[in-house]
């Protein structure tokens, strides 16, 4: 991509009124736009990385079994009354609207009962299960304080898989293997080792949910981490009763600020027996499903990440979700960089070429900023001392390499041999 | 996928008040669920046939120039109170919502107004024109009747580009590339013959809009097409006066019911001007941008191409849209399949695999319905015939290959050769 051709532009400043640096570092960088307080649009650069996350989420969601659909923002209140989680006194995130025709309607929040009513017509029998399908969807809440930049928001998308079967073993199988699946995702982001599988409060079916916290300071949560258990327990649920039943000790903890990037709940029949979705055992007996709910914001972990992995100049992202493998920067050599932009191109790399008629500091600049993994310069400078100037973002690190060496060690990097 | 995995199963009749062709298709095969009267969700095989609809729009879009992007459903009314468009009496197909905090916000129904305001960011002098960029986002429409199955529907997922020029000139050359490009969109799903350029109203800016219109028994709109010109004319511009000034002979032309698939329109300045989007030109006048807009529904497509693309026994879909490259049914011969199964995903086929403990006649029936471009099945009869019995969906040409042959075949069809 020609950033003569991607329309956005740096910021020197973030709007005043953004606190996070998230939000200003997006913001500043292109990432984002702020279209109102708590709701972001996704610019080119937010909306590839974004992709990039929700494209690590789907491989591990298919991996173990899952299967991809979609369901409607707009919600039938019926279902909902059915569950009890209609009334605004029960459930404080609602948008509501009104069809012309007549009769309220919700925006999802999440999506249970959808899901489970939808399951009706194809869930009779033992044989039908278990069932792993989930979506990647627009969600709506509407929260009082929308904060943290995008890492609390009034919408944003979200990846929701719900689970479905016939026994509560089938279950627990199923629970742990989302579990394994959410470490995988969280190490494949780089947030693996300060990321925690964390109890949380369970609700009616079962003794605790699992959130996996992320350390920050930006963190909405309280934790308390058992480092050499590995895990860590959620301020809610925090009381003695509680550490006894995990077998913890209380002086071995550390109390930390964490952001919660995922969760996963075993809802037993909570919406199965209101909504009716019950199916035939192999004696031919009638028993409601056992589902299980589990879900990753992948703007939030967007919004972590930059929390994370950022320093004074900038955005640092990692080569997996970077919206561009390198940033080619032309310091007034056009014409060789056009044609390395080419042969780069060629070799198989996404490249963001900055090949507009800026100052070689406004461009080094910039390139800090949006925080490709690595910057690659084509100036006089460079080609006196032997070739192209190659700089990781992460480190610092620089090297002088000619073609062949830049595209071999870009290769390497990017495991393309 | 095996469909032993796949949850959806298909049903012998649609539901008694869904009156389209499409829909009662869709919803027998399993590729949607109704939700309530005009909402739809996509379950993973329409899912996978929309998303492939996307894709082929993606890479025309890309190939224009086109940069992606997202923005928020969520619509801040002041913007749409500078364009005299948040009234319901002057937009009657808008969802409402209000905020906890106080507040109304809209559902987008389109996105002129946040992409204009957004872009005041980045355009301020003509050295950054023009610009194109789109998203693939979801559209809320509050539509008092909503019929004819996902072709016209209360929430949809759109593909909605808009460009910014710096003149009249070369907003038209913009215009003209994505009519082009929506051409060729059409074309690679196989109505290109059925789809014509249509002129109507054009609004305060242009003399006319266009329309691309497929020729359907189920569309809304009528159209008088000239066969010889390869145009056609939307019934609310048909006038003498029109005819007139297209140069077209009333006799020669042809009336048909047909549906919009794309609209590409002029804006002029229409949101420029009431939210300030001006530019500096080449003498440093101040200008508003000329803007243009172009949709197209990925979700009417698919319902076209049902419509258009069907017959008694089920859906036909071509290769670029069928959600698997073609259905495996082991008739009593599990091991085999499973080997042919995998031999098939080997060399590159997305196959979906009737594994399940099913009569033959169903299996075959479900084939049918289903629409995959082409069905293998593994028999005793195929067998002793020499190998497996190949059928195209399309044509129902029946053909005994042995393994080899049978790829080579698919190979070819697939142009993976």
């Amino acid at each position: 991509m020609r950033m003569s051709k991607l329309f956005t532009k740096t910021r020197k400043e973030a709007p005043k009124d953004e606190e996070s640096k998230n939000a200003q570092l997006l913001i500043r960088a292109g990432y984002i736009h702020k279209e109102m307080a708590g709701v972001y649009d996704f610019l080119p650069l937010g909306y590839k990385a974004l992709h990039k996350i929700i494209s690590i989420i789907r491989d591990e969601m298919n991996a173990i079994g899952g299967v991809e659909m979609q369901m409607s923002a707009l919600q039938n209140k019926s279902l909902w009354e059915a569950t009890d989680r209609w009334d605004d006194e029960k459930v404080d995130v609602w948008f509501k609207t009104e069809l012309q025709v007549g009769g309220e309607l919700g925006l999802g929040f999440t999506h249970e009962e959808p899901f489970t009513a939808m399951m009706k017509q194809y869930i009779s029998s033992y044989k039908d299960l278990p069932v792993l399908a989930y979506q990647f969807q627009r969600k709506f809440r509407n929260e009082v304080r929308a904060k943290s930049g995008i890492m609390r928001t009034r919408e944003f998308i979200m990846k929701d898989l719900y689970s479905f079967a016939s026994s509560q073993q089938e279950h627990e199988k199923i629970y742990e293997e989302v579990a394994s699946s959410y470490t995988r995702i969280f190490d494949a982001l780089g947030i693996g080792d300060v990321t925690y599988k964390t109890f949380a409060s369970g609700g009616v079916f079962a003794k605790y949910s699992h959130e996996f916290q992320t350390v920050t300071e930006v963190g909405e949560d309280i934790i308390y981490i058992d480092d050499e258990k590995g895990l860590a327990i959620n301020e809610e649920v925090f009381t003695d009763e509680v550490l006894e039943d995990l077998g913890v000790d209380k002086a071995s903890l550390r109390k930390e600020k964490a952001s919660e990037v995922g969760n996963i709940f075993s809802l037993g029949t909570r919406f199965s027996e209101p909504l009716v979705l019950y199916f035939s055992d192999e004696s031919g007996n009638k028993k409601p499903v056992i589902m299980g709910s589990y879900g990753i914001g992948p703007a939030r972990l967007l919004g972590v990440m930059v929390e994370l992995f950022s320093d004074d100049k900038g955005i640092v992202l990692p080569k997996n979700v970077a919206p561009y493998d390198l940033q080619l920067l032309s310091l007034g050599k056009d014409e060789e960089s056009k044609e390395l932009y080419l042969a780069l191109q060629d070799a198989g790399f996404d490249v963001l070429f900055d090949d507009r008629d800026e100052q070689a500091g406004a461009k080094l600049k910039d390139a800090d900023l949006m925080g490709m993994p690595y910057r690659v310069v084509v100036s006089e400078k460079a080609q006196s001392a032997g070739g192209y100037e190659l700089t990781e973002r992460s480190s610092g690190e620089r090297l002088i390499l000619d073609r062949q060496e830049l595209i071999n060690y870009l290769k390497k990097a990017y495991e393309k041999v």
